[in-house]
């Protein structure tokens, strides 16, 4: 099998494995948005991350499908509640489950599915089991942590660039920690290969989210799946606005904060000029800067552990470097 | 050390435990809404039900706080969330979580509450956590399964006794069961008697959701803690209700569904009129005939246990006695 076979033939089997995970039937509200937000897809970039992990270290990763799924359902409840909690009508170009059915509906769907991620861990062996609830309990409060500072932050006037990385470490990068962590520590992998694996997951989770805010700002729209500027239009604080903020000076200043005070405009203007004010103060070439940092110290983290499978090696580094040069 | 002292000694240490417990610190809106539910109060029932139920087969309860206080801390997550659901302003005559913050803080807060309970069920011994893990997650979906259900059957015209007897069952008994074989299993007790604990819990779990739906109507209004009448005047589907749509016959049937349709009424005048209603078609009887069916059943099964501890027993048996016979 040669390297760039595994990722596909994982994430079919991955497919396969949730569309026929018997979640519930009765009452339909109940279950019925569980499978309907699984069906509306995503990468299953974090499943793939448990299944390759654990790859690196045994040979038979179709063994841990439950718990890598597991992460993927975890992952999806916080999209349900969070879709809730932002008010989103859409998500990935379909009604959210709060729209299709009602915000109630949401609540509880969700909660049954945080206890079906629970669920899915539960074909690990028992003397491990303790070990992967502890980790995934810490995850999951982390995220949520993550998703509370986020929403702190809109209404606040003044967020700092650590609070920033912090955020975004909670609400998005832990969880791909955690499913590296969680392969490893299935896959038998020593504590040390186990905490890097986890610390490669985190530090790459966090320069994603730069990327992101990267993206949102300087991708060719052509190539870019949503509309650009989109953070701008909405005064999101980004890595890019709170370092324009903390930097701006003068009329740049001035200008930067009369963008962020209109209440009426056109919406192209404004992500014109504040994305020239980004790259004239400096602060495009600071996030790319940091987002560079955090992904050169994942992967050196990533370098150093043992490489027992080679092929599973050569395709997480391949996923998660396209990842890395992702235009959309 | 006599019966009577085993209950207040452990709800003491319960109560310490859960308010020691570190639920997490910071953000303050997603943990600070997990203590100031837990500080509302609460008869403790459930984790004192793990407790007694594991003092039957062993005589150190205290050595499993945690996982009672896990049942405690699932129960007040669903009550969290079902506050939000049902727009309740006023939880045991304070704020809810959802109106003293808003309700994002309620869903995140909750969904922290609820892999806090997880957490909480860690320090069992390795080979027993799988089973427990199964059996809670088994519980908290037929509970979400309940509440589903209790809000459809708001908008459905007809529902019938068996349909709204599982629908109690689900919200509300299987997690008394759930909390006995919890002590049950921990204490080492035998696999006939965790099933007839669980048993005993789910029957009188029934039962007891029978008697609210009487108390509600027919309580003494000195001695019960809320306003006599409420089920009536919001025209709640309870067994009562249920029961006298469908027997009601003629004239009684026409004023049953003339107060069920008016929107303008005296509450007084309609608490009357359709508690008469409930005690002439005879549901009141009925009501009580089946309440009375459940206990007799649970406590049968409870006789069947094995008797290790008899002053945990004696304990146990009037603790649920004393809510058998409740008049508030």
């Amino acid at each position: 099998m040669t390297k760039n076979q595994l990722a596909p033939e994982l994430l079919d089997k991955l497919e396969s494995f949730l569309s026929t995970y018997p979640f519930g039937q009765k009452p339909d509200e109940l279950y019925d948005p569980i499978r309907y937000i699984l069906k509306l897809g995503g990468k299953r970039i974090r499943p793939l991350l448990s299944l390759l992990s654990y790859g690196l270290y045994q040979n038979d990763p179709e063994k841990i499908l439950s718990q890598a799924a597991a992460v993927e359902v975890f992952h999806n409840f916080t999209l349900m509640h969070d879709d809730i909690m932002d008010q989103a009508p859409l998500r990935r170009g379909k009604e959210t489950v709060h729209e299709k059915w009602n915000p109630n509906v949401a609540i509880l769907s969700g909660d049954v599915m945080l206890v079906k991620a629970y669920e899915l861990f539960l074909p690990s062996p028992a003397e491990q089991l303790g070990e992967i609830i502890q980790a995934f309990n810490q995850t999951a409060a982390e995220v949520c942590e993550g998703q509370q500072l986020d929403m702190n932050f809109e209404t606040r006037d003044h967020v700092t660039e650590g609070e920033y990385l912090e955020m975004i470490r909670l609400k998005t990068a832990v969880l791909l920690g955690f499913a590296l962590k969680l392969g490893a520590l299935l896959g038998n992998a020593s504590k040390e290969d186990q905490e890097r694996l986890y610390d490669f997951g985190v530090s790459i989770g966090v320069g994603f989210q730069l990327k992101d805010d990267l993206l949102d700002v300087f991708a060719d729209q052509a190539k870019f799946g949503k509309q650009v500027g989109g953070d701008i239009i909405s005064n999101k604080k980004t890595f890019l606005l709170i370092k324009a903020l903390e930097l701006a000076q003068g009329e740049d200043a001035k200008t930067l904060n009369h963008w962020l005070q209109m209440e009426e405009f056109d919406p192209h203007e404004k992500v014109q000029a504040v994305k020239s004010l980004y790259e004239k103060i400096g602060v495009k070439k600071l996030a790319e800067d940091k987002m560079n940092e955090f992904f050169s110290t994942g992967f050196s983290q990533l370098e150093e552990i043992q490489k027992v499978n080679e092929p599973y090696y050569q395709s997480l580094y391949e996923i998660t470097q396209a990842l890395v040069h992702r235009e959309k």
